[in-house]
């Protein structure tokens, strides 16, 4: 797939703010005609195509009724390699062990940018999410907001970023401790992992830390999207 | 409609945990016979039915293809109006004020369910999302572990409860404290608006104090599920 379809208004609005240059063609419904002008004078600009259409066809380009009434067709996004030797400089690094929902990715995504976090390493596995129209669409623009790098060894990465970063994982381990008793004096690379595996082996054993938010009731399991925004509120307080 | 379709392993299973009796019928597959096995020695006691089935039947009972392999019908559940003079009494309440999309409130119960939050008050509004199929897959198990209210004015019963509950609204108006700076001197009826909509001006007006969570980063908001995870987690450290 050489290009994303990305829908909704928050969405295509942060793709023109952040990589005007990528999109190739818009569309639209009646409703959001108003909301669309100042794209499609970008792209009148840029000479590239954009078309008012009924909500069917809409529906029919977008491949989903929840395109929120405009889509913008773009380049496909490159997710270069991280180069763990020279990598991005924060206090908080996010990195994804093989979520696999790409709903999940879109809401991680959402709030890493809300949180102000604004790097984050996909593990390129087999059943790992990379951004698609689905993630984009429920990112609500959070995508275009980080910068995305890819590794397709997280255990090895972890442990090449060891002079810039402590490595965290989160985990369901009765013996982690909480976020606030983790220590803040080191930059942090937090790790989530898939929603039903959790972090792989190899990868907490490169991991310095482990981190769990602790059950206070009767349910053990929090949803992954969820956790991750309380771990980002967390570690950037 | 009188009967809950109650879908997934999880949800399934807090379901025979805490309201046995309510379950009237159950099927599954046959890579979920294992797990349907002490729900269905259950049934065979109460002499009622319970069946393997292909998984397209499943399906069509369900009511969608993410039934997990599982689903029993149940009694629709009563949710009983709040007796604000004599309400539950907890340090967190959690009420919700029109949140409308079932899959926001499954995920919210969750979330309260996994913090210890037990009791939920729901703003019985027009648009308003009660428990639904998709809210109980969603919440995988955390709607049963809930007490639900209702209301038909959430303003007035937030004044009724002033006896009891210092009310918060979450909100996204700047001057609003962040959720450590409140105090916890006593018991708190957190309130969550509409996803568009926030908190309505009626029972924002209803309200002592209100709370925000400031954003640090480029996007301005938090999708409500991840918004109330966070809170949640705040008002229960």
């Amino acid at each position: 797939m050489t290009e994303d379809r990305i829908c909704g208004a928050s969405a295509v609005a942060a793709l023109f703010a952040r990589r005007p240059d990528a999109v190739r063609r818009l569309f639209y419904i009646e409703e959001a005609r108003q909301a669309a002008g100042p794209f499609c004078a970008v792209l009148a600009r840029a000479h590239r195509p954009y078309r008012m259409l009924p909500e069917e066809e809409l529906a029919r380009i977008a491949g989903t009724i929840h395109h929120g009434g405009i889509c913008a067709v773009a380049e496909a996004r490159d997710i270069p390699l991280l180069d763990a030797a020279a990598p991005p400089r924060h206090q908080l690094l996010l990195a994804l062990d093989g979520i696999g929902n790409p709903h999940n990715l879109g809401a991680i995504a959402r709030s890493a940018a809300f949180f102000g976090v604004t790097s984050v390493l996909l593990h390129d596995v087999p059943g790992a999410a990379m951004p698609s129209d689905a993630a984009f669409r429920v990112a609500e623009g959070g995508l275009e907001y980080v910068d995305l790098y890819r590794t397709g060894d997280l255990a090895r990465a972890l442990m090449a970023l060891q002079p810039h970063y402590r490595s965290v994982a989160a985990t369901l381990a009765r013996n982690a401790p909480s976020p606030n008793a983790l220590p803040r004096d080191r930059p942090t690379a937090l790790v989530l992992g898939h929603e039903e595996n959790g972090v792989s082996p190899e990868v907490l054993a490169a991991c310095r830390r482990q981190v769990r938010l602790a059950p206070r009731g009767a349910l053990q399991s929090l949803n992954v999207a969820q956790a991750a925004a309380v771990l980002l509120y967390a570690f950037t307080r």
